[in-house]
């Protein structure tokens, strides 16, 4: 693979264009797009602006109508190949008459997959990796779930110092510090979707939904999803319309993801409780653990983890430790710690922020 | 109170004197004595090598000899008033013709007060105070077990992120990655007590001596202390003579303590077992608190912590954050908290390194 400084150099801004702040997360990737003059000057420039909006390379073509024949066309991911909502890059651009393609991240999405041979069967010069891992974090969520085949699985929970989530008569209000249940909600912001089971519904009666610190809910709503075979009480809180839900009538981890993916869900935020934790545990559908823990002690009460089989040390199931901060200060310090499996399933391409 | 820009000077030179590397840790407060003559010259300095050796003022005054007279004495703590294996200072400057004393913190330390007093009753200019915090922070467990009379308390713990101190099975080794465990050893190193009960010497049979990466005991050894009302096997490896070792027979935290404090004990590090700490929390005898936190998960097995008599959240122990730490890398990274109990013994008399 060999690129020119000009091609790097507007790759850089390709990332940049797809990175461009108020483009709506949704299950569509981040793209930019830049179309260069054989000299290497900048003919036009686009971004894709969400679903239903033009793809970035469309963007780009549009801007420069004709001067985009023999240019290069610098993506930040390789060319859909489908028909969707807005026909495929790979015939525009063999349409608009670009000489050469250079994509960062290939498009491994099966739907979407072999814009770089369409273009190369047409006689487009196509090279592919120019900072695909700047690409790739720029949609981690989005690359894990294209890669994997479902979403990515943050589960979050809440502990006392000595690991219990309410204490012996049940009261558990409150383990977590505020500061924590803020931050709660800006984790929560950057998923498409919070899974938590029917028994947290049924005792908890949750909104599910994210909240300000005025605690306004957001303009924008990840999906609410229940896990369970039960029927709910319909005066539950998840179900008052505020925000969209989804039941999800099974016990099964993989089909319940299953299901959110071909729903077009790539992170969700799994809340509880424990046997729903444990379940997602034990089927190796956890990717990515994040604990508050309130300084805090209880002595007795209920076990903030659920049981997971394991009966002796040798078989304990370990973590790897990404960061540990404090969310708060003073009285309300709670440390959290981000983990993820010690097997990670791809250590590059797991959502942070998306 | 007014002091000269000569003695804030010299005060600064004796605490740096008070902490010269090397000085063993004991009972003995760190302290160092700087004379200086009407014009602010320097005559003499002096400190003290710990128990059995001159006070800072003695080896001073011992320097300078006959230029003593008429010399102002600059010292870390009020001088002494009474006689030990070294004679009181306040009498020693007094025979020498020191004309004024200005000390930092004051000796409140009932066997030893007094000194201010003598001096001023003899006609000695004696002004105390200056760089007082400084001197404290020097002698962070002796200035808190002067204060409280009784020693500094620090619990300590290794939990798995969920609560657990060993797997259903009994099994525990290792919960602490190796890190941790030198960590551990580290923070023994800094105490001069190590306190456990019957049952952990019982079950565990622990060496509690504080040894380096490559297991070997260092020469300076902590007592050893267990506390209980049972006979031990005396197979059990406490009882070794490889250090120090005390039978502290009583449940009684009050009780064990102020055996300790008479035997000048000034800092606990007190490592269990669930019951004794349980007694401590309950005692109010608790002042620090470092659990280490492994990124492990268990699901079941034995509590970390046990039974505090508590039944609401209402009621939970609410502890204050002073840090959280990250000990280790890798799979052995371990998270160390420290923390404080919330209403404080004193919040500006506790040790950190001693
Ligand atoms: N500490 C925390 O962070 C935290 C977070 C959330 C909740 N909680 C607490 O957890 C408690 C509820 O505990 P929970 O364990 O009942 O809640 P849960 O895990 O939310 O719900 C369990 C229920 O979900 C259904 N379910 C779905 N998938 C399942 C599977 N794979 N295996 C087994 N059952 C499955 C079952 O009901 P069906 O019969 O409907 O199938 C099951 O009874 C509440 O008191 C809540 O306060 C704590
Ligand atoms: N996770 C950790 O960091 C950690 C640390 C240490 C130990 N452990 C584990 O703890 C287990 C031992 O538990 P344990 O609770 O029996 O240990 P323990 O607290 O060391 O010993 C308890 C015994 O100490 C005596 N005792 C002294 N003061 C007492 C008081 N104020 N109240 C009640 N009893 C008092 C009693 O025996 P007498 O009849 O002799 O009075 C009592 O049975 C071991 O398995 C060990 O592995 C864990």
């Amino acid at each position: 693979m060999t690129f020119t400084d000009a091609e790097r150099a507007a790759m850089r801004r390709a990332l940049a264009l797809a990175a461009t702040p108020g483009v709506p997360l949704g299950p569509n990737p981040r793209v930019g797009c830049v179309l260069l003059a054989p000299d290497g000057e900048e003919v036009a420039e686009g971004f894709h602006r969400g679903a239903g909006s033009p793809h970035a390379e469309v963007d780009a073509l549009r801007e420069a109508g004709e001067a985009a024949r023999g240019t290069t066309a610098v993506v930040t991911l390789e060319p859909c190949n489908h028909t969707g909502r807005t026909g495929p890059c790979a015939e525009a651009l063999l349409a608009a008459g670009v000489r050469r393609v250079v994509f960062a991240q290939p498009d491994t999405n099966p739907a979407a997959a072999g814009g770089a041979e369409t273009l190369r069967a047409a006689g487009v010069e196509v090279e592919g990796g120019l900072l695909a891992d700047e690409a790739r974090a720029l949609n981690r969520s989005w690359t894990f779930a294209v890669e994997h085949g479902r979403p990515f699985v943050t589960w979050k929970f809440a502990t006392t110092l000595d690991g219990r989530s309410a204490a012996a008569d049940g009261t558990s209000r409150w383990v977590s510090g505020r500061a924590a249940r803020l931050d709660t909600h800006r984790l929560r912001g950057l998923c498409d979707t919070m899974l938590v089971g029917t028994g947290t519904v049924e005792v908890d009666d949750p909104a599910l939904t994210v909240r300000d610190e005025t605690d306004q809910p957001l303009p924008r709503q990840p999906l609410r999803a229940v896990m369970g075979l039960r029927d709910l009480d319909p005066g539950r809180r998840v179900l008052d319309g505020s925000a969209e839900t989804v039941l999800l009538r099974t016990r099964d981890p993989h089909e319940a993801l299953a299901t959110l993916f071909a729903r077009d869900r790539q992170h969700v935020f799994l809340e509880g409780g424990p046997t729903l934790a444990a379940s997602f545990l034990a089927a190796g559908l956890v990717d990515e653990v994040v604990a508050y823990v309130a300084p805090m002690l209880l002595g007795a009460g209920r076990s903030a983890v659920g049981d997971l089989g394991i009966t002796t040390i040798a078989d304990a199931r370990h973590l790897h430790l990404v960061s540990a901060a404090v969310v708060g200060s003073g009285a309300d310090a709670n440390v959290r710690l981000t983990l993820r499996p010690s097997v990670e399933p791809d250590a590059t391409t797991t959502p942070e922020e998306s």
